[in-house]
């Protein structure tokens, strides 16, 4: 199991306590310390051991979290941003103690601009929420993790998705942002113009700071028109190995896919009993194509040519859009279906992205070490941009299991950077991936990032122990 | 005349003459203290007065980049990274002294993986070279400001050009490079994954800095298919407005335009006289479409139709490569065909950029305003983002003449940024722009900047008097 040294506190009971009164003057019954929900805000999706923040507090706008952030650091006291609680690297944690920012209240679409292909929200908008919201506008936001994850969440996080491969991550559709300093300052980091050269990119800079800069109170993010046609269909493989090399040939055609999924054979079996599918248990790429009624038929006739050439098919279509929603809500469903597989055990969910040249090898030569490893190990990924998860069962009371899961998950990050990879393609670094960052970056590169921090957050006081070691 | 107060230099005339000796030694004729080259090295394509270096350096590789700024750094003495000199706002000008490195022995083409879309390359590599040497792959890189600059300062000034609205801006097309930092230190700022959130982004943080925080060394861009079939063509219409109208109508249609630049009636002209053109002389879009050769004809026709709601046409279509070619290099010459528009006078190049939605009447009010100023300043645009650019021809030696640029300089800049825009979308700040970083971020985020600027750089020996007011 992995464990993490507790941080110090760097505030006092006394302190603690004085904030605490503070909060409750300010915040009413939106600040809380009940036990349960302390806990719930420090629950992760992964085998990371929660700890839990010393209290709750609900705001419901920039100026109040500004307020949060300013009492808390007058105590020297953390602060820890909660969107849905969904990320998958302990990224709410409170190893050091700290005040919980729960956004659910600041969750208002605050404007949307069809015009400019954009929208103003709050963080605690999630992306159901929006694409609801946008529906009827013909407009829609693309990036969509797995969970119903918080806007906030995701552009902390730097997240992605099945999309990405087409309309980028969260870097490229967070327009701008507002964030509370850790000195209680409120920055908003751009216009709303489309590009702009003044000065350095603080949007990007926050964009995957999970929190560690700043919190962030709202965001304007890129829209997209929702496309005149779409159409989705899967298609079978002998091996792994085939479905990648037909997703490097179609990037490399320029078929502008929009989506393009590889499930591994155990990843099938498990979407089929956990979404009552009854798909062929192979080696499988779910895709789909974006554009004119022309167009997409012409791309998919194309995929289907590319396919063939590498043994796979038949490719099938999902011509009915409910056909289509069941199957990309299966795949949506993944983390939760692979869980499903071996009820008790626990899931360790886990990504990282390879250039697109090194993903059948990469693939290929995890699928041989989780064979070797003996784990019950699904393999689902976003193959398009090279970045793929593996997802263990691990029953955690078998001390050999979980350590032959640990030298499984070290063998995968260094596979992945020995191939000029990342050790995460979207989940972000929080507590669980710290220890890759010098391998991956270098010392140089990490000092720097270390140089922002320290310049940024003095106190060391925003969100403490994540990205970062102690 | 736009004036700056020289800043101090921060180091002795003794000082100066150890580190010429130390650069002597290590670099041997690869360093010169010339009158003329100095003067050379400072040359701007604007009306910023010229501030030689102290000295120029011609580097081979990131570990002589290395050397250079630790020599420097030892001195107090300011580095000023040097590309083609083609920057608009002062970027290569030395206000403090200093060492420009210039970058054109730097120039070469290390890598290029066809399989996974990118290249690898040092920052002397002009846009032109890089794409001569794609061309037989059949790749191309779509980053294309009006001149051949070098790709270092290409990121260095978040540059973008006519391809933008469909290929993004340098930001979009770096993968990661290669820097060297205030303390000599050589940063990787990322890995060839396509996608990773494995901390903060420091690649999009060094795109755009201008030199401030470091000399890039190596570039990992993205590379794009060359598209199947390409269509070019030419809209002219009865005013700018019904021009940014059709824009907006099919950006927000869907049509996934590559390229779709707005030419005002002067512009046409001065296109027309410097490239031998015979265009109607009113305003006009040139447009281009990338896809299949089904896909660029069905979205001509839609575009055809979108122009036509506005009163535009007819649309003719530049079939013949070599056509198509003269159109974008009369594009691309826009700078240098207003320049001969009045022989003698001076080009004052500037650019903002605002949301879709306020440019018709964003560059209506600018054109009433050039026109009342009594201005010779044509207006020419990536319009597609909402990005534009004007460019009054001044007779610097009429004082009067010069104060009413000024003027206008200012309101275009306050107007844009009354319309939730930016006073630059891609030439960046350098001397020019620096006075309306606080109007435009505000006091918080502008502190942010120097906050990182301070924590990187703490002598401030990297390109000082840029972005930031001394």
């Amino acid at each position: 199991m992995v464990n993490f040294t507790e941080n110090p506190r760097h505030y006092t009971a006394e302190g603690l306590s004085a904030l605490c009164e503070g909060l409750s003057q300010r915040f009413g019954d939106r600040f809380s310390t009940a036990q349960s929900l302390r806990d719930q805000h420090a629950s992760t999706l992964t085998w990371l051991p929660a700890q839990a923040p010393d209290g709750v507090v609900f705001p419901l706008d920039s100026g109040e979290v500004a307020s949060v952030v300013a009492l808390c650091a007058e105590r020297g006291v953390p602060v820890i941003p909660y969107g849905t609680g969904t990320g998958l690297e302990g990224h709410v944690n409170a190893p050091s103690g700290g005040i919980s920012i729960d956004m659910s209240r600041m969750n208002a679409i605050v404007a949307v601009h069809a015009e400019d292909l954009d929208a103003v929200v709050q963080p605690g908008v999630t992306r159901k929420q929006l694409n609801d919201y946008l529906r009827d506008q013909g407009l829609f936001f693309p990036i969509d993790p797995g969970a119903d994850a918080s806007l906030g969440g995701m552009a902390a996080t730097r997240a992605s998705g099945t999309n990405a491969v087409r309309y980028g991550t969260m870097k490229d559709n967070v327009l701008s942002l507002k964030a509370v300093l850790a000195s209680g300052e409120i920055v908003t980091t751009a216009s709303r113009a489309k590009k702009s050269s003044a000065g350095y990119d603080l949007t990007r800079l926050m964009v995957g700071s999970e929190g560690t800069l700043g919190v962030i109170t709202e965001l304007t993010v890129r829209l997209h028109g929702i496309p005149e046609a779409i159409s989705a269909g899967i298609c079978p493989f002998a091996s792994e190995q085939a479905a990648c090399d037909t997703v490097i040939a179609t990037i490399q055609s320029g078929l502008a896919v929009a989506r393009i999924e590889l499930l591994d054979a155990l990843m099938v079996r498990a979407a089929n009993n956990y979404s009552q599918l009854d798909l062929p248990e192979t080696p499988m790429l779910f895709v789909e194509f974006h554009g004119s009624e022309a167009g997409v038929a012409e791309q998919a006739e194309r995929f289907g040519e590319i396919a063939a050439e590498f043994g796979g098919g038949p490719f099938s279509w999902a011509t009915k859009p409910e056909d289509r929603t069941r199957l990309w809500t299966a795949r949506h469903n993944a983390y939760w279906a692979v869980g499903a597989l071996r009820p008790g055990a626990r899931s360790v969910a886990t990504d990282v992205c390879v250039p697109l040249s090194r993903l059948a090898e990469c693939v290929a030569e995890t699928r041989r070490d989780i064979d070797r490893t003996g784990l019950v190990a699904p393999i689902v990924g976003h193959v398009g941009d090279g970045n793929f998860h593996v997802q263990p069962l691990i029953d955690m009371t078998d001390a050999g299991e979980v350590a032959a899961c640990e030298g499984f998950l070290e063998r995968l990050v260094q596979r992945a950077l020995a191939m000029e990879g990342t050790c995460t393609g979207e989940h972000g670094v929080g507590q669980g991936k710290r220890k890759y960052l010098v391998a991956e970056h270098g010392e140089a590169a990490l000092g720097m990032m270390i140089a922002i921090k320290n310049a940024l957050d003095p106190r060391g006081i925003m969100n403490p122990g994540k990205i970062f070691m102690p």
